[in-house]
């Protein structure tokens, strides 16, 4: 198996969840928690789906410095020089390129998935069949590869990737990447056919990802060209302490993929969701017969329903009379807010850091 | 100063306040609980108020044993060997009979207020000035004196005293006491001026109530006789742990105040209430303008009104279009109730035993 000893994975788990907030703390994010009570946290479901289609010992972890102790406790396997720890927070392009450099500098022949840690995917084989036959595919092709998952409805959170020509069995050239459409748009590009979502899941060759950085965003690639001779080796910590913090605070989607012509996706339907609402963990979770989601946490209603109880640990929440509300509550935090009105959880957050400063985020 | 000296005060402080579960645990209760958000427990408050009127020294406490360590915490300035443990809960009337042996044993000549710790009382000053006239009354008669509060309302909560001769200004001999009445008793109760709410706050010489136990409660009388020359000695603490819980659940009204023919009622007025349900304590805490009451806990609201929040600690609550609910929470325990509904808690508290015993009490 010569091919899989050159395959890895980054797994992307730097992000604050703050529009899970307080269930989702700056301490301890979406990504770190067992998100919906099945035992495991989003990241360790991650690693567990990634586990059929690279070595163990090529799974590297982007995160930031302060999340350190989490990786290593929920992935004790995962060897510690494989984690990488950003000293600030500067979006996926930086994340991305610095993952590449590491992973090139050890194996130039490396092909690579970048995955975020936060998503979930409800048909596991489906996922490694189809990772494989994007392995497949830019492993003999100058390619960047995303996977673009079959819309199941007009969502206006997403991007939408619109395909272009057939170049194999499900894989497509990208025609364009339009921004999240409004309610209008995205009922037409759901009807086409011809739109994808964007799952910010990406395959490409290490080569390849590092020739688009330093063809599309040579600041960028500037910023770890002067680390060459040091990715992989001890110096590399110091290296990014000083560096990191001068890259641009960019998405990979803008600086690379909307401008780069060797853009393909792979349409995939594997039962993915984002996990970026409490709408969407809502549906994505498990309702008892009054319609209510518990998580495994301990609950008791009385005459209510429709809820979404997003609550760590042993505390107990009983509550009565509530209906179609999202209940969430981590450590000092409480938040009570009815399910319709979640974009306004995003104002609160700003209204705590503004009152509070970090205290409570 | 010679009658000062043999004045004492009985704070009786074991309650468990399952009313208002989960603010109130079985850990920390009501009167452990800075309940108003003033800075000061209801228990701190009570001694606040009990100081001007007896020596500090002839301050006695009962408690149960598993709240000695939240009593010297919060009264440092009591003699530990003035907080009488009981090993288990009896209602009021063997935590009387105990205290009077106990002050009696030390000072026959001892009068004594007995006072819950956890009622709120808005006029102190008027409050020590009918306590002093109350200790005058009955040490100068053999009178059994209860506290009748002027009512306000037409209260269901409550027990009502009907009044008969007055024998000084403001102390009248008590005709009947009468169970919580219905609501259209209440308003002829209240409209006849006959009436007052019976508040649980008594006066008399220990000598005077020690005989009324003998002759109207003989059994429990007697439990106590067997510790003659135990009492306020090394061994007392054995003795009452050996026989206390031999001794009925019964309460001092029933055991004592409702048959004996000495008992006097002083009438007053100094803004009381037991802050005996959720509805009491919102009425008696101060309200924003948007009626909401956050008893300086941390509270962000949006679209909310007519709230009570009861939130320990460093707690933030965050809520958004929720109207007239409890939102109480403890450590490991969150309600939310209707306001309208508090009368559900009882039941909800005897579910959350059905199914986690102790745990969450």
């Amino acid at each position: 198996m010569t091919t899989d000893n050159h395959r890895y994975c980054v797994i992307m788990c730097g992000g604050v969840g703050s529009r899970f907030w307080p269930y989702s703390r700056s301490n301890r994010p979406k990504q770190f928690i067992d998100f919906l009570g099945t035992g495991r946290t989003l990241l360790q479901m991650c690693y567990d789906r990634i586990l059929p289609l690279v070595p163990k010992n090529n799974i590297i972890v982007v995160t930031n410095a302060m999340y350190a102790a989490l990786v290593k406790e929920q992935l004790p396997d995962i060897d510690p020089e494989h984690i990488l720890l950003e000293p600030c927070r500067r979006n996926t392009a930086p994340c991305i390129a610095w993952a590449a450099n590491h992973i090139y500098a050890a194996d130039p022949q490396a092909s690579m998935i970048v995955t975020p840690s936060d998503h979930l995917i409800t048909n596991e084989a489906e996922f490694v069949n189809r990772l494989r036959a994007g392995f497949e595919f830019v492993e003999t092709h100058d390619a960047l590869l995303t996977l673009g998952i079959k819309p199941t409805r007009p969502e206006t959170g997403y991007g939408y990737i619109q395909i272009g020509k057939e170049v194999e069995p499900g894989i497509l050239k990208v025609k364009t990447f339009t921004e999240k459409p409004d309610l209008e748009l995205a009922k037409v590009f759901v009807e086409s056919g011809e739109f994808f979502w964007n799952s910010g899941i990406f395959l490409w060759k290490a080569s390849d990802i590092l020739n688009a950085f330093t063809a599309l965003a040579p600041d960028l690639a500037g910023e770890f060209e002067r680390g060459k001779g040091i990715f992989a080796t001890p110096a590399e910590t110091q290296f990014i302490n000083d560096h990191f913090p001068a890259c641009p605070s960019i998405s990979v989607d803008f600086a690379i993929m909307e401008k780069a012509s060797n853009v393909y996706v792979e349409c995939v339907d594997f039962g993915w969701s984002d996990l970026g609402t409490w709408s969407a963990l809502y549906d994505n979770s498990a309702q008892n017969p009054e319609g209510n989601v518990t998580q495994n946490c301990n609950v008791m209603t009385y005459d209510s329903t429709g809820n979404i109880f997003a609550v760590r640990n042993e505390k107990l929440v009983v509550v009565s009379g509530l209906h179609d509300y999202i209940v969430a509550d981590a450590d000092d935090v409480l938040l009570v807010c009815p399910k319709s009105e979640e974009q306004r959880i995003k104002q609160i957050v700003n209204d705590v850091q503004g009152r509070f400063d970090e205290k409570y985020l």
